[in-house]
């Protein structure tokens, strides 16, 4: 009888832990479409109990699993009324679901990251080694710790979890007081706290009061406290977590720099709000339906506010519909872009959209090599980027078109609600709730794929690099 | 007294033909943009003269610059009538602005692809000398003869001039027993076909004829005739001149096997018209203002001839603005696209789009190198295609956007004329006709970048290619 075979708590959690990277590692991408796809299952199951709706009838097929695909994928657009359709027991599922998956997968995706970069980092170094460049040899391979900040997967769920109970407990305990004010008594204004803060962070943007978010359209308190709640889910958990090791470890555990992931990641993530809120703000300033009734310090905030909504949080103190053309084509833009890789946000990821412009400009300028931040980001990781944008424009283009014929809605509308549904933003023009059946499903698989497809494909997609044994002799086509 | 000074027509010409080839050398991209410039700032006075227009009026700036822009960026989009705003002095400047845009866009972007395949040439064999792989010796740098099919510039420039006579002579001797039939005399028949061929060849769109397509929109011959020459013009050059010397050489002289690129263009391209076509069909099928009411066969004649079209010759059959919105977007897509490069298309190229495609089919199939018909593509490829659809993203958005905001226009059709625009297709849902002069700079300013934009980015930028003498240490963010 060896020492692994005694059944303690720590043996078997062991054991799980050892079977679950096992499976991860060997099947990275498989996994989490496997994982995504039974919890939603699941979940469209419990939301269909009568035990699960207010009125305490069977909720239809197409409602529960759109309901459920939208928490699961924290999407947050909706087909029934959040604040009054769901019991007790259907708003548990509901929260639960925005945590398995939101947290989830942001644990996942970490966790792929991570195996992608072992695998990765493993390729670079075979490739390192038959790299005669002599200028080369004085760096060697960058070890692979900087990309996700950790050592190990089971350290990498501990931190998720910790930082998950101490970013959304603190959120809860910011907003509990402004719900107070508003005449909640302390049970109800808890859980709405609490759902509020999980909605922010897990970047759903469901919102559980019947009011939605008017009570607070102007309220610079609350939409700060929320700004800032999906501002860190959308960032994702790497980095995160890089901030945290940066900020906090002393002496030769602190990192000497950031990891260009991180700084990549910032940077864009900041342009684009600021970016989205300068265009929302000009565009709309004279909108007598959005902007145009606010004092100047409410255009502001309202305007930084739905600019990092588009990360993909998903609140809306505007309404959409009443926004002009030009403000949904840059909001489109922006929610197609969405949040940081390894967040609870979706959309092709900010740093892939800083990849291909560093592409354009080391081609502009004539560079062997994409640089950014003294590093050089090799050409793999732009073969992921094109994937990944592919990937978004030929599922966002297919459900558009048959969108567009199912109902003939107008395209800004149906653009706008895709590309909100894809990148998990939520944010919607009232075309998703008068949509039929066959719509909604369109929908449920729009938000689906976005939310496994980018993250698996980025994982799952480069994991497999084999082996060549030849090369093709080279030969040019002329592109543009 | 040398040689080279004695003033002969041969001298001038030699000592011309050096100074251009020397310019082109040195500034391509510059060169281009400041020939089209020129060009169309020259073609908007002399359609600006009162003997220009049939009522020996001045046509007022805007209108002038517009139809120039439209006719040397060979974009075919009007805000005049063409066939009875213009005197005959303003037809045969537009003729020749059709000429010189698109053969001679042709010519300097086949020129350009070459200049720039000889310094990557050189880089390349630069890189193949470093390059220690065993396996990469067997093979050797491939002459960039493959790309171009040709040696030298002149060559390139007469092989242009001769195969553009013969096309449109061709077309224009085929299309001239149709007009005759159709009632017109000899002298306008003779100079309506001409005017149809080289519209259709140099992909511009231009119908010189009141009725417009109204008499051909069933016309097998005549769409077939059209359909040709497009498919021809949008081909491009360098395609045109391989399949001619595959077909006609014997012997040594005999390529063994058509360029990568050559058959790159020729797949997409087919892959292109068939589904466009058969989307079209699929999607207007019942559409009782566009296909609806014609036969199985029109349906299918139309649906191919609308698809070619989109490749971007601009010839409409059908009434854009009566089509769904499903179909809009599928058009949208196609002309984004375009057609080949250094070709009188526009977009952002088949070869482009390809060479995404096979870099995320090789980034999923784990291949270390992008690869297609046997061969190698670079990854210099893939960031010069990266470039110009980034390129072609922000003009295309930021012209959307300025547009919707100008004209509150719907979205659907304000990004169909953008992007037929920006692609030089020149097919329209009636929107820029109704557009404020302050819209018609906009569009023309789009054509303009549309048209040197891309050609000159994928050569210009990646001409500059300088020497590193160092390499940053390596860092891979997480995309996706
Ligand atoms: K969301
Ligand atoms: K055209």
């Amino acid at each position: 009888m060896t020492a692994s075979m005694i059944v303690t708590p720590t043996g078997v959690l062991k054991r799980v832990r050892r079977s679950v990277n096992e499976l991860a590692e060997s099947w990275p991408a498989r996994f989490t479409i496997m994982v995504f796809s039974a919890l939603i299952l699941v979940f469209t199951g419990l939301l269909m109990l009568p035990i699960a709706s207010a009125d305490g009838t069977v909720t239809p097929l197409v409602n529960a699993l759109f309901t459920a695909v939208s928490a699961v994928c924290v999407t947050g657009l909706t087909v029934v009324d959040m604040a009054t359709h769901w019991s007790m027991f259907g708003n548990i599922v509901i929260m639960l679901g925005i945590q398995v998956g939101g947290v989830g997968v942001l644990t996942v995706a970490s966790l792929l990251g991570l195996v992608v970069s072992r695998r990765l980092g493993l390729k670079q170094r075979l490739l390192a080694a038959s790299d005669t460049n002599p200028m080369r040899a004085h760096h060697g391979p960058v070890s692979e710790s900087q990309t996700v900040g950790l050592g190990d997967i089971g350290g990498l769920l501990s931190a998720v979890v910790f930082s998950v109970l101490v970013i959304e407990g603190t959120l809860t305990l910011l907003i509990l007081p402004r719900l107070l004010i508003l005449g909640e008594d302390l049970l109800t204004a808890l859980w709405h706290s609490f759902y509020f803060a999980a909605s922010a962070f897990t970047n759903t943007g469901f919102v559980p009061t019947a009011a939605g978010m008017d009570p607070f359209a102007t309220d610079v308190y609350m939409l700060t406290v929320l700004g800032v709640g999906v501002f860190l889910g959308s960032i994702g958990f790497p980095v995160i977590f890089a901030l945290y090791r940066f900020a906090r470890m002393r002496g030769w555990r602190k990192p000497r720099r950031l990891p260009l992931h991180t700084k990549l990641t910032l940077l864009t993530t900041s342009i684009l709000i600021v970016a989205g809120a300068a265009a929302i703000f000009g565009l709309e300033w004279d909108n007598g339906d959005t902007l145009g009734e606010q004092t100047l310090g409410q255009r502001l905030m309202t305007s930084l506010f739905m600019s990092t909504m588009t990360r993909s949080g998903g609140l809306a103190t505007l309404d959409i519909d009443q926004m002009n053309g030009s403000t949904l084509l840059i909001m489109d833009m922006l929610m197609f872009v969405g949040g940081g890789s390894a967040s609870t946000a979706g959309g092709i990821k900010v740093t892939t959209l800083a990849v291909l412009f560093l592409a354009a400009f080391a081609e502009a300028r004539g560079y062997q090599d994409i640089q950014a931040f003294e590093r050089r980001i090799p050409t793999e990781v732009l073969r992921v980027a094109v994937s990944v944008v592919l990937w978004a424009a030929t599922i966002i283009a297919t459900s558009s078109i048959i969108l567009l014929h199912m109902t003939k809605a107008p395209l800004d509308h149906v653009l706008f609600d895709v590309i909100s549904a894809f990148g998990t933003c939520g944010l919607s023009t009232g075309l998703t709730e008068s949509l039929p059946d066959g719509g909604k499903y369109v929908l449920a698989a729009t938000m689906w794929a976005g939310r496994v497809g980018t993250v698996t494909l980025a994982a799952g997609v480069a994991a497999s690099t084999r082996a060549q044994f030849f090369r093709r002799p080279e030969e040019r086509p002329i592109v543009g």
